[in-house]
């Protein structure tokens, strides 16, 4: 305990994922009183033809 | 807000993903009276192969 | 299959779920052609305090 | 109803996931009296590289 | 690793959950051959009234 | 984009919730690029009851 679970894009760097595990699982040590060992960040990397605001896949929408 | 999530399996084409995205998108705000622009839908194809229903998986499955 | 998960605020009426359920189940059914029994719609309550936006939880944001 | 969701590194073979939905479905239908065609189980496969624990990437760490 | 997340109805008692958790455990590790002490699994209560199959809530269907 | 989620057993202060949705949103803002008003972070309180590691659930468990 605990998990953290973080769905973004594809296109982070595994040193950016490495960066991100690491300071997610300090701040959630930290903050919330948890071992290192027990915490688990796990990336999902959703594809922007599966992610869609306001009802438009972010494939197809004019930034 | 909402965060809607559909798992599939694969093999729905770009533009259904892009009309059920835009329809569940209405659907949410109409009913629960939420904006568009804090909808969120993501899709996830999964495969047959990793989808079991009564103990067997969909790619083994006889129809 | 398939599966669709709501994630919103609490607040929302049995009725307004019940409508939800129906109209999502219906967009799924017709635009992803799975056939009604097969589709499951979960609903899940996230309270203002269990939700942030912008690393402000929305129970404290200002609006 | 169930829905049980599995994620483990890739390399179970489809054999090893037949056998796992098979016995999880059993189970749950034994010990949680469901139907067993009503019980879908979902197997994720996430990388070493999307995984981490204790602040590193599975990918990364020594073993 | 690896996670297990089983969604259910409510009803199951600490007892059920508890046996349940020690057999997917034992299932997991032997058939995909993880340690114990990795192996997490989480129950989680979806209530029949955020349950809807073919369109209908859980709460309301006529069985 | 992204989705934070962050499951941990239930005893969190709102305060300690707050901080560490600044902190994870100041990181993956930071580390991987995006926009804070993107950022959602959604905590899901699990109760030992209804979590397990190594088969037992963390309820029942002897520390």
């Amino acid at each position: 305990m605990p998990i953290v679970r973080v769905e973004m894009w594809p296109g982070r760097t595994p040193s950016q994922k490495a960066e991100l595990a690491r300071v997610i699982t300090e701040a959630v040590v930290t903050i919330a009183h948890t071992t290192p060992h027990e915490t688990i960040v796990i990336f999902e990397d959703v594809s922007k033809g599966n992610w869609a605001v306001g009802g438009v896949l972010s494939s197809e929408a004019q930034v």
